[in-house]
């Protein structure tokens, strides 16, 4: 039976909610999301949102995909503020696990915390090679590049490479499209500083925009769904 | 007649350069460059490079081919800031083109400069629709994805899309790397910001590393060759 999981962002979204869905994936901006959403839930609404779906005996996945992290890596502050976001994730928030897309990260989850390490559809993993990398970093679930989504062929590929959980993102875009690389980079940053993108006034992508989101999937070949309800973006 | 291009690093480096060559390509860290290379030349070295380079006969394109700009592009003094290092580019060096990743800066330099616009490798370019895409925005030259250097299958149906001359890079990492597109970004914010990425430091990226370097290349397929001598990184 293929598990579903919802993208939520508000409390109202929350509502939208199938009763037989297995969990949500809320955004946490924290460090940067590079999934691309009309609107980020501040941290109250998180929280919110994740007390009434634990309530309703959903699992809750936080989604902190971004793509870059500046120099974050590099500074003497990066390792512990990505850590303390981290700790807050597991102890305050209790979430179930975490969806991430930097190779880095899903290394610290799977080593120094005991939370499901799922892969993002932001991570552009598309060949059996990137996900076998992924898994030997300690990836529990790997989300495919949304343009294999009805691909038997490539999926199974992948299948027989790694033997983790394979997931399929429903509603968003694939890194076939020729912007997204760039405008996921952007959206990690702005999505951390705070930063509206605006596509009426500063996304600079947005007028060569193609964004190829993916709707069709043959869920089948899948162990998980991922739903982004109204796509991405919607 | 295939042309050849040098990367150049160094006025050292540029003694390297073999006499039949073409031209050379510098980088310039302004915005930052994301080509992984151990060390990057200060602006008096760029400017001798280039002054000398010039002195032989050699063509001059200077690399920028950051593949994130965190927030640049959302904030006011952003596109001053770039427009201000491209004209530095034309006015001061002038060089004879750019090599670049971001399709934002490949449409302002098609729109509003009188250089050769080329698409670097960072870009990750391996489909027809993605070199279509960097043609429609006003690119000269395309280089396709490392993967696709002896793959005449993949280069051909890019030929049969686009008009535009396609270049190889050899000695460079392909995006089917699992860490490239990560490994990419951080570098760009490092160049610009003048942090050095120390291997046995502070790259996080460094013990997962699997970076696919390709060296073999069928340069039949291709219009130009652009050459990282000691490949990338070396």
């Amino acid at each position: 039976m293929t598990r579903r999981w919802y993208l939520c962002c508000s409390r109202h979204h929350l509502d939208t909610v199938p009763e037989d869905s297995d969990g949500i994936v809320v955004p946490v901006t924290e460090h940067g999301v590079a999934t691309l959403l009309p609107r980020y839930p501040e941290t109250y609404e998180v929280e919110d949102i994740v007390d009434v779906a634990k309530d309703r005996g959903l699992s809750v996945q936080a989604l902190m995909d971004f793509t870059c992290a500046g120099c974050e890596h590099l500074s003497p502050d990066g390792y512990p503020s990505l850590r303390s976001t981290l700790d807050y994730l597991a102890s305050d928030l209790e979430v179930d696990g975490v969806v991430v897309a930097d190779p880095y990260l899903v290394e610290v989850l799977a080593t120094e915390y005991d939370l499901t390490v799922v892969v993002s559809h932001t991570a552009a993993v598309d060949t059996p090679e990137k996900a076998w990398h992924f898994e030997r970093l300690g990836a529990d679930v790997i989300t495919v590049d949304p343009a294999l989504n009805s691909n038997e062929e490539e999926v199974s590929a992948i299948r027989e490479r790694v033997s983790v959980e394979l997931r399929t993102a429903v509603g968003a875009i694939t890194f076939r499209d020729p912007v997204a690389f760039f405008e996921r980079n952007l959206f990690s940053h702005a999505t951390a500083e705070g930063i509206e993108v605006d596509p009426y006034r500063n996304n600079p992508y947005e007028p060569m925009r193609e964004r190829v989101v993916v709707w069709e999937v043959r869920e089948e070949l899948f162990d998980e769904v991922f739903i982004l309800a109204s796509g991405e973006p919607p």
